[in-house]
């Protein structure tokens, strides 16, 4: 096992720090209908407001989970065992589908009787599912048939994120709760670019939404752990996390490391982008161990299995990677569909020509053999196999821009126009379809690719690539795309792809990981605000109330990353004890604009009156010419 | 001195590493129509295209330099003599300046005649200067009075990078050159939103565009180590950092190393927010040794001066601590004037009342005396005094929302007005104007901010810090921030105040100011390109051209920090030797699709065609049913 010299699979362990509940935390469940829909959710516990400040109790805040069990300490941990099948009942109880008595793929077969790979290999107890000949059993079928799976019961349980709890919670206060709860559930009008949530998420709306074709539930039959998610722009805006080895670098171990650790951060889906040695028994290992939906990219490891010579590569070949990798639970598939032959020779004028992995795979192949991709001749094929497990499509953008001139270019909405008339083609086999987009965009040019998708491929997901706004920062550019990310979210994008700091240099580590998730999660959530996602607010509101009532440890908790921050708190300013210091180390104890605030709030309950009339009664009663003088500064033009 | 144990100012000493040329990267000095008009940049030189990719020679490019004399290696650095006077001489010739024998200040002259401070102090051999009595030495003044000065052509010459040179240098290398010209000096289309930036800056333009009150110039008649630049929405757009100690951090040595350090990376201009002791010294070493603008907060040392309470502010001790400020070189005062009373009571009922700290010590003298602002009733003085030594005003946004709800909201609207009234008042003195914005504002909030203030401030330069996009990342607001930074400065905002990683944790180490710097260089050149600023685009080509071509070096050299990018690609591969490898550790030798596409034009070069028209050529031949086919994807709609 020279390639793999850290990994044994008789002692894999998950990663200790990946393992422990956040500061202050807890998992908790919110069971549906029926028992086994149990949705985890992570609450965070408050400190009370002091006492100078009004010595409020504040209620616990939910915020949405992917890190699945792993922060659950009542769940024993063992990823040589993998997590619970949660969703085997409901697949079940379908009755649409037969177990396979092992893989159905020559490649599936082979790599399980090679002895050699036994060290590697994960112990995996489960046979391959299958769905029964001439059924579909793709969560879109069932919805335009106007089921509501249980699945869509957990999602929108999941997107509610017990919001009239929280209510609930603060009203139950009394006058003071009442006072608590007008602030902290204020939220500023959205811009929604034609967006439309609704402020409590009904399982027959995800239902409405998935038979529309404007939302997925990417989740294989083949992957019973996963705990279900929806990507759909009138959802909570979703992120990717890419991991996965390559030739030169990476164990097995270490991309189980970076899948548990990006779902620990926020990762709503992990893609295994996998291109060394391995990449079957990689990607067993990730899948058994993950609460989230799994994407890959199948051309990468068919190319592998042609020793990299992409002139080789043939639709059988390709095909029996679908269904090898389909069987092993991947929930969705880039399927470089959209690289016509036709649209290949409009990269050659290009400042980076083809950037895109699988794209320039496929134009290689296209080239080589003067003949249209195989990809796009054998959809309905692909179709087939993907309504037997409920594999998603991700139709891939092989042709993105790889630098900002080449962004909105012929090539590539050439390409998105077919994705488009391929979204048609999978919708009536009642397949799921995402859309993939760029990539390197300057700003002004973003929404024309969000407005192009969404007209072309008839409100199909979105799912980008950043946009990377600029060229000139490698290093940096997890913030060059973020920035492009919040807007193209803002505009109606459904899923952000991370970028890690690591873009164009190298393979992303454990750091770069949590890096590029903290700011993907940024850029969804500033999304979510601009939209005007009912509820977005509510954590802002909670951390600025607790930022302004020196409640350290909760601004630290209320955050993405409660550890960096309370790491730069101490840097300055170690001690316990000034964690209840109402100053901080930017202005020490006279400057603090917040005390003065405070102050100013005090000097108004000291006049005796009504706080929030207070200031202004007072300005009346002395300085009655002044209020006078400024009266009409207020009005707005 | 123990309150500044590490720092004695007979061993004061530059960091090392502050004072190095940028790899491949020396300084150049472009000469203006008079022989001490010698403007810097930084000229980056490039390896040549690999011989299989056409070795080619690839020109240098230029970039703008704010790092001043410590990145040329003539010139002696010793921070305990400062920099040279550069702009000495312009000065002088105007004749309408005088020398005083020392600190008219009070203050200053206090701390000048106290043996205590004598370690700490700055060894200044220059006199203050002052406008003769009944002289007007703004650079307004002078632009109004159709007068181009040195500063502004200055201004000029940096503004346009040498682009003519460059695009000389392309053409000179004959068919070759033009084809590479075609390709690199590609630029999108902007969208301006009513900035309109000319292809080629002339003094001419610049001396119209500060006499029209869109554009400043910040620089002191006691700063002549300054490099002229400009902040205007038809220029590039411009970052601020801030530095300066505190009551709990921080000694001289510690600021001047941020300074140095902050411009290095790309600090336009630099505020010192010095609040705790020794802010008079701390000044004048930043000063001295600083080629960029240098900003304060004068109600901070006021304040210090009255040992932190607000109540006992007096303007006659301001207009002490604005006099004693502007003849140590301050180049702008960030003044808190639009804090009206009337303003006061509507901040009672926000999420996080008033943040800022100016704004805060305002709001608290106004309720303490139930009187007007003083720095509003005295406006007309203040005026008096900043055209005596051209000080900018950067009218203060005391009441900036500190909190998403808070954005946009009465408190916010009513100050920004009255500033708008402000600027009007400075204009009639000829006194030069910009205008500080938010904050934390929502996406969908943030043109709001621009579009009123360009409308109320009749287009005096906006200067915001971020806004922050969301409240729910401590530890990250240089993202968050950046996030709305790109967007505001797309929208005309002219500089943007940078935030850093410890905003709302404690106060920035070098390592933070150098996060800060590049999140906001790159929200920057975004807003740049977005805006179509001319020939914003060619650096963003010339690094896509070398990471097309696998130059390393070149892409870490041409990005915003070649240091960690080289950094970064080294973790995974680092030998020399695989810098001039085709691949890299993503993908590996087989995958890299980089080298798949120049394997297509390699390719099509075989079937001996002109490159440009290979591909398609070949396939119209070989496959001309499938261009066919394709063909009415092309069409758009």
């Amino acid at each position: 096992m020279a390639s793999n010299p850290k990994f044994l699979a008789a002692t894999a362990t998950v990663d200790h720090a990946a393992i422990q509940p956040l500061p202050n935390s807890r998992k908790v469940y919110v069971q549906g209908s029926r028992g086994d829909v149990q949705v985890p959710m992570r609450e965070i516990s408050q400190d009370d407001t002091p006492t100078l400040m009004g010595g409020e109790q504040n209620p616990p805040i939910t915020v949405y989970d992917t890190s699945g069990p792993y922060t659950d300490p009542a769940i024993k941990i063992d990823i040589r065992s993998g997590l619970a099948p949660i969703r085997q009942a409901w697949i079940n109880e379908r009755q649409d589908t037969e177990l396979l008595s092992g893989p159905s793929s020559a490649f599936g077969q082979t790599r399980l009787a090679d002895p050699k790979l036994a060290q590697l290999r994960f112990n995996l107890h489960r046979q391959p599912r299958k769905a029964t000949s001439g059924r579909n059993v793709t969560q879109m079928h069932y919805a335009r048939q106007g089921i509501v799976t249980p699945e869509m019961e957990f999602i929108a349980i999941r997107e509610n994120l017990r919001r009239q709890d929280y209510i609930a919670s603060l009203k139950a206060l009394g006058d003071k709760g009442q006072r608590m709860a007008e602030l902290l559930l204020r939220q500023h009008p959205g811009q929604s670019f034609g967006a439309s949530i609704p402020s409590e998420i009904t399982p027959e709306f995800v239902r409405d939404e998935v038979a529309r074709g404007r939302a997925i539930i990417p989740n294989n039959i083949n992957h019973p752990e996963s705990e279900p998610m929806v990507i759909g722009r009138n959802f909570m805006v979703k992120i990717n996390g890419n991991i996965g080895n390559s030739a030169v670098s990476s164990s097995i171990a270490e991309e189980v490391d970076k899948m548990t650790w990006g779902i620990r951060w926020g990762a709503d889906t992990i893609m295994d982008l996998s291109t060394g040695k391995h990449i079957h028994e990689t990607r067993e290992w990730i899948i058994r161990n993950s609460p989230v939906p799994i994407g890959t990219v199948p051309i990468y490891q068919a190319l592998e299995k042609v020793d990299g010579k992409a002139e080789d590569l043939t639709w059988d070949l390709f095909r029996d990677t679908l269904i090898e990798q389909a069987e092993q639970g991947v929930d969705y598939f880039t399927i470089h569909a959209g690289v016509r032959l036709a649209y290949v020779p409009m990269t050659a004028n290009r400042m980076t020509g083809i950037v895109s992995r699988g794209g320039s795979i496929m134009a290689k192949w296209c080239l080589a053999h003067h003949q249209e991709n195989f990809l796009y001749t054998h959809f309905e094929e692909i179709c087939a196999i993907m309504k037997d497990y409920d594999v998603a499509f991700s139709l891939g953008d092989g042709l993105r821009p790889g630098s900002s001139w080449d962004a909105n270019d012929e090539a590539q909405l050439g390409e998105l126009k077919t994705l488009g008339e391929l979204t048609q083609v999978a919708w009536k086999h009642d397949v799921q379809v995402m859309i993939e987009g760029p990539g390197h965009v300057p700003m002004q040019l973003i929404k024309e690719n969000m407005d192009l998708q969404l007209d072309w491929c008839d409100e199909a997901p979105f799912y980008t690539l950043g946009p990377l706004t600029t060229d000139i920062a490698p290093g940096y550019d997890h913030i060059t795309s973020a920035i492009g990310a919040a807007q193209i979210g803002w505009y109606g994008t459904a899923m952000l792809c991370y970028v890690t700091p690591k873009e164009h240099l190298g393979l992303p580590n454990k750091e770069d990981v949590k890096a590029g998730i903290i700011a993907y999660k940024i850029a969804a959530h500033a999304a979510d605000l601009a939209k005007g996602h009912p509820g977005a607010q509510i954590r802002d509101n909670a951390l600025s109330k607790a930022r302004f009532e020196f409640r350290w440890h909760d601004q630290f908790n209320l955050g993405l990353d409660p550890d960096t921050a309370k790491a730069y708190h101490d840097e300055t300013l170690p001690k316990e004890s000034m964690k209840v210091a109402h100053f901080c180390s930017m202005c020490g104890p006279h400057f603090c604009s917040m005390k003065i605030t405070q102050d100013v709030k005090d000097y108004a309950k000291k006049m005796g009156i009504k706080e929030e009339d207070a200031l202004q009664k007072g300005m009346q009663e002395k300085s009655i010419e002044f209020v006078k003088a400024g009266a009409k500064v207020y009005q707005r033009q």
